[in-house]
């Protein structure tokens, strides 16, 4: 890759780099900045930011040329981040990009998302990060409503930054006609029936992740599962400090001697 | 398992079941309540809050009496706890329990930890939850300092509850004589020097997982790994919504439109 005054952003996703959405990701970027591209071998959906540590990952090149530089990896999404900011890029980034997901990351999807996997750990090493998912887990579904939000809010990131420690967790509904953008909280929300029993051949239970989503606060407007219900793309700025300083606050008048 | 006016725990870790840290947290705890363990059936140290869909999980029982259920699980500590609540459990447990994880889960490692996992699971299905954690990864590690402060801290919660939404993030420094409780928030730090390359014997390089980890705030009092680093119990009050509502308002005024 050679030295230009184009951006470089760091792509990766848990679907896969075979996936229609990270291919749409590239094809969406790709005019306006130079692209590193470090992906899983295979599907990792659900990864959350799971790491890989019991055995040794390997890279291999795919890709390169033109702006482009395309890499498998036989780790999960967080690995494909951490050894590309180890090992595999030119400079640090000027953004790291997760997705396109097939599937929604909204509401509480966010702790199990391998997407926001990608997108955490970028915001971790203090890198503007952005994840990008579509409400729609089909191979083959349609990500072009989402390219010019997509550049937009890179570009927008791009030129403002993002505060240290928050990252942005983007999603898109599955329809043609986006209605614009709405800024929002996560959605408070639950999995339920998550799992189908079936019988083995040989004797034994075995056990199918399903799931059915309940929203538990549909008619909240600031939430970005409202949003997505109704047309809009939802932007969830996310924090990677998770403590609860209200409770914290609290606890310290408790009796926690032994 | 008879009907008692015991409590009820739902015990998972991420290092397998045949790890000393939960046959310790068995131990610990089986004096004052019943227990239901679902644990992975070998190691899943850094599985985050990963998830398995791509293939099904399996449930063995392996021990049944005297207020012990234990269940091996072939899926991720996540998965673990959602199928116990889904098909193992006799009814809603009084609190879902990580660990004792072989292994600091402070400060960043909150996102990568599989403990966590399992405490945010159990802080997403609305249940009371509190992961506990050793700095020390050996298998033999010594968790019987903890002993005291993991009653104290489960009495005081089933006592008290813990509020919809917030879970605890209990890490024990490896010390024979812990000073007491502090309740913290998460360190601010990042993994350095993550990968050691190495060649393969037929060729091309493979990378293992290590690092270094940089506090950059070694002299913040109020923070987690101040806590460990002075003998302290660390208390980490950790929240499932990790909506950013100051960068939210901020994103409000940028230009988004396309």
């Amino acid at each position: 890759m050679t030295e230009t005054s184009r951006p470089l952003l760091l792509l990766s996703n848990d679907d896969g780099f075979q996936a229609k959405g990270i291919q749409c990701l590239i094809e969406t970027l790709r005019p306006i900045a130079d692209l590193i591209v470090v992906a899983p071998d295979g599907p990792r959906s659900g990864s959350s930011a799971a790491i890989t540590s019991i055995c040794p990952i390997q890279v291999k090149c795919l890709t390169e040329g033109d702006g482009l530089k395309l890499y498998s990896c036989s780790g999960t999404p967080t690995d494909c981040v951490k050894i590309a900011l180890h090992s595999f890029v030119p400079r640090v980034p000027d953004m790291v990009i997760g997705g396109i997901n097939h599937g929604d990351n909204s509401s509480v999807n966010v702790h199990y998302s391998g997407t926001m996997g990608v997108v955490i750990e970028g915001c971790l090493k203090g890198i503007p990060s952005v994840g990008f998912s579509l409400c729609n887990h089909d191979a083959d579904a349609d990500f072009k409503p989402a390219y010019p939000y997509i550049r937009r809010i890179v570009e927008e990131v791009l030129e403002k930054g993002l505060p240290k420690g928050t990252c942005l967790n983007v999603n898109f509904p599955d329809t043609p006609k986006l209605k614009g953008v709405r800024v929002c909280r996560q959605t408070d929300g639950v999995w339920t029936q998550e799992y189908v029993p079936c019988n083995h051949p040989r004797g034994g239970a075995y056990f199918w992740m399903t799931g059915v989503y309940q929203n538990d606060e549909p008619e909240a407007e600031d939430t970005d599962h409202w949003a997505l219900d109704h047309g809009y793309v939802a932007i969830t700025p996310t924090k990677i400090d998770v403590t609860d300083y209200e409770l914290k606050k609290q606890i310290e008048s408790w009796n926690l001697h032994v």
